[in-house]
């Protein structure tokens, strides 16, 4: 609904300049043409507006999201495991857990998503680790710039592996075959994802964490106690 | 982002009882988990503010662009073939006019694009047609009701065919594999689209008419002109 092109009026020159010193009904449907591409700008500029305004309110709530996300994380820091679970009980995110991983994220105490300030131009994802036997940093980031100009573009942490412990190195590629596993998400690992920036356009992985785990973990991370509890007991 | 889940509370009652009487550890869990959803009833309620918001600006410039719309819909129809021709330069709408249907759909005049009063409900694609060896309707309408609840379903206008121009039988049903257009998109003809209301969620074509061609139609009916225009001159 708000998109954008501003590109028509040089276009309508090109057109206008072309037609020059043609027949009378070529210059009835210039003069239309000409209508019309004036709606198109107003419509343009309307566009242009609602988006800003949107953006606004976007920001607005972001804003006042911050900190009760903030205060969420630090209660979540005393759940042990609770980013893990959420994960792994998450149907796409879990198929992307190698076995290995799984012994790894157990670290995962604290995960944020951060907007840019300009909320258009990206967003970060932020790993935070207890000390572990993977790797020597406390925070994993995966930045996405997205917007305004430049192609989008993606960058992560280097990750700093102890010796023998690089995860995206022997991974086990027959994971998805065994198992219910069912989505794998292009089948890469996490670490395998983390570090692969090659499409940050399309980024399934990202947006899931960013617009779904992240929006409301607690969900994921309650899923099976519930099941469990409503199951039907077969065993008696 | 705005995503909305308001069921966590009901999850953690079902937890909260399951876990009754456990360890001290059980009870601190549990204590984290409802600060948790606390802060999930604070964010959802957040997203419900900023959909609200959201959608009543969307509302106020839907309601400024409509009598442009109008308007320009008037100018266009003293532009011969606009639509057609729009529909034709259009990189994926083009590939689903079949043959015959080219013949028919010069006799389009004017396209409407109408959201429903509460924009989230659905909207309708209006197409309005000259007289026509074709059919009798003036108008055929293709409703999309999409919320907020019950399950999305779409609408056609039962077209009256005259005798033996019934476009959607006897489509040619190869005219994919030749010509250079690209994309299928599942293969429809115009009018196989038009009456066919199996999943109006994903419907593709729908929202092209909708987001795109609607929106700028101009740009589609100027496009080949620019490039003949800038079109290098070889054959000197
Ligand atoms: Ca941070
Ligand atoms: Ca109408
Ligand atoms: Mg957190
Ligand atoms: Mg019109």
């Amino acid at each position: 609904m708000l998109k954008m092109s501003h590109d028509s009026s040089k276009k309508m020159k090109k057109v206008c300049s072309s037609i020059e010193g043609g027949s009378d009904l070529d210059v009835a449907i210039q003069k239309n043409l000409e209508a019309v591409d004036v709606f198109q700008i107003e419509i343009d500029n309307l566009n242009m507006k609602a988006s800003e305004e949107i953006l606004k309110i976007e920001q607005k709530y972001n804003q006042q999201r911050k900190p009760i996300f903030k205060k969420r994380g630090e209660v979540i820091k005393n759940i042990q495991n609770f980013w893990f679970t959420a994960i792994m009980n998450h149907p796409d995110l879990s198929s992307i857990v190698d076995e290995r991983e799984e012994e790894c994220l157990q670290f995962l105490n604290k995960i944020e998503v951060e907007e840019f300030e300009d909320i258009r131009s990206g967003y970060q994802i932020e790993f935070h680790f207890d000390e572990n036997p993977f790797f020597e940093n406390a925070v994993l980031i995966k930045e996405f710039h997205l917007e305004p100009v430049g192609s989008p573009n993606s960058q992560s942490t280097q990750i700093k592996w102890k010796d023998n412990n690089d995860l995206t190195k022997n991974t086990d590629n027959n994971f998805g075959k065994s198992g219910g596993r069912k989505r794998r998400l292009e089948s890469k690992s996490f670490f395998l994802w983390f570090i692969d920036n090659v499409d940050p356009v399309s980024d399934d992985i990202a947006e899931i964490f960013k617009d779904d785990l992240w929006q409301n973990p607690l969900q994921y991370y309650l899923v099976p106690d519930i099941e469990e509890t409503n199951a039907p007991e077969n065993d008696e």
